[in-house]
């Protein structure tokens, strides 16, 4: 079963391309009026994460709607701590909320076997399943979970943070055990994303979101080794993203990973990234989210001179989420100008 | 009027010294036992920083307790929208909160005359001078402001966010009025700061918190500028320190201007940062203040490593604001390495 587009699968493997792929991190969501429709009929965002044939819908609206080159499956990267045994609820305008945390190694002990958690998300996988048969083959579909070190920080943060400074105190004061947990996270993250390939993950996208508040040797001890078990659990079936948010000193390490593409923030100057890691190494991003606010016409040209200044071997995408109150015309303008760029 | 220990001032002036001066973002603070005490007494932080003599009084408390080599007025970036007609709320546990912001040129213009807002800040300007004569010539005190563009996101924002997506929308949307109200707040933080430097202000520290979400594109155009226009109305009269929290990007730039020190944040790698600006740059920090929830000995090797890879022409600090919780004795044993350390 070929894909009609595979524009986005064949930059991600390095090859060269026309023109840079497009997609938007969080285009499935509630930019979309389809979106917001079927939201409103829900009981709220858990339900449609955990509803196979919802959660397909809403990732299949975007293609339909925007015609971006790579759907996302519609789910969130805290499932892995849900399925590890601690739950949490996701509170509107807030965010996600664990009522319990870890504190200890008793706390790390008491979670759910690495081998057992990703059996607990057959919705996922069945979402995947319903998602590919919606797609009828017409884009690749990206998987995507959270890199051990976000995960590890909500799982001992027990939610948003600026600094996540509880989350930090555990590396210095507890390293034994917070290496420990990493580890269980790394391997249960890896084995869901192996059943998300088996049904039908095209690519696997890490989002190390709060990558930013590491120092580089904490990230080099904490985080960058569970992402390299991940890429080497996968052993090369499908290429894999990592975006590592805020953290300008890991473009650096990740690119002698063997991940295929480096995601980058807004912040990321492409000139010096490009000095850094080469003109052969995939990029993906990183148009600021808010450059979508302004006219059209501006979207396009902003657009067109960060694809220059990537030059090839890049998938153009904003450098976060895109902001939920986005006009649909910013973000139309933004496809668009990627779509009429040729290299 | 001798400074008895002036090698904070000497260090900032580019001057060699027997070894690096210490001092720590919010020493004056929860992490002492004495501010504490007098905090319960009082309806809320806005009543300690409106008290000449209570802000005196916590001022010199880390003098007293940790025996650092500088003081910072105890006071809050958010005085000077307030000064323009914007009040705030310091809400506990959560920070602040503007009830009304702005969203309009009318709001801009509804603004007090920058002239006129620095005039409405006597009460820091006397606890000051009320500091000054507390701490009796021992060390040096430092006066501090927002830079503009982190008051102007606060002001457009409403508060704390992850993203100042408000904020920057409007630098995109609105680019003429932003740089007014820009301007504006430049121009009254320019003269508040003059004012604490007839007030005994020995060195003026600027903080641009929120410099980490501008691209660098929007900082050279957005925040750079203002920070100048402060710095040259200062005509060299008290050298300056810009700390430009999580703006890697900002480094180089600011190395261009006439900043005396520059501070750098805890992900900031000094072995980098010398390499981009040179050993003779004075550089401020850059500890992870969760390393001061480890043991003291551990404490100790951390800070003399940080402080072996700076070189001289470093001011020891933390690379954010100390963390409330943090333990003295981890405190203690920060301030004590640095004071047993020779170049």
């Amino acid at each position: 079963m070929k894909l009609k587009n595979d524009l986005f699968l064949r930059a991600a493997r390095g090859e060269a391309t026309e023109r840079p792929p497009v997609w938007l991190m969080r285009q499935a969501g509630r930019i979309l009026p389809q979106y917001r429709a079927l939201r409103a009929s829900l009981s709220g965002f858990k339900e449609l994460v955990s509803t196979p044939d919802l959660a397909a819908e809403v990732t299949v609206q975007p293609i339909d709607e925007l015609d971006v080159d790579a759907a996302i499956i519609f789910s969130d990267i805290l499932v892995i701590p849900e399925a590890l045994g601690l739950d949490y609820n996701m509170v509107e305008k807030v965010g996600p909320r664990f009522p319990e945390t870890i504190k200890s190694a008793a706390d790390v002990d008491k979670l759910r076997p690495a081998a057992a958690a990703h059996q607990e998300l057959g919705y996922v996988y069945d979402a995947l399943t319903a998602t590919k048969k919606l797609l009828d083959n017409r884009v690749p579909l990206i998987g995507f979970a959270g890199a051990p070190w976000t995960i590890f920080a909500y799982m001992v943060e027990g939610g948003g943070s600026k600094t996540f400074s509880k989350a930090r105190r555990m590396l210095y004061q507890e390293p034994v055990m917070a290496h420990r947990l990493l580890q269980k996270i790394a391997e249960a993250t890896a084995g869901y994303l192996k059943q998300k390939v088996a049904h039908g993950a095209d690519l696997i996208q890490l989002f190390d979101s709060w990558a930013g508040v590491l120092p580089p040797a904490l990230y080099q001890e904490f985080s960058l080794p569970y992402i390299n078990l991940i890429i080497q659990e996968l052993s090369g079936e499908v290429p894999v993203t990592v975006f590592a948010k805020d953290a300008h000193h890991a473009i650096a390490p990740l690119s002698k990973t063997s991940a295929s593409v480096i995601g980058l923030d807004w912040c990321a100057d492409p000139n010096e990234v490009r000095q850094l890691v080469g003109n052969e190494r995939v990029l993906q991003g990183n148009l600021d989210p808010c450059q979508l606010y302004a006219k059209p016409e501006e979207v396009a040209a902003a657009t067109r001179a960060m694809l220059e200044r990537f030059g090839s071997h890049h998938i153009a995408n904003l450098g976060h989420g895109v902001y939920p109150d986005t006009p649909l015309e910013g973000v139309k303008a933004f496809v668009g100008a990627v779509k009429n760029f040729n290299y």
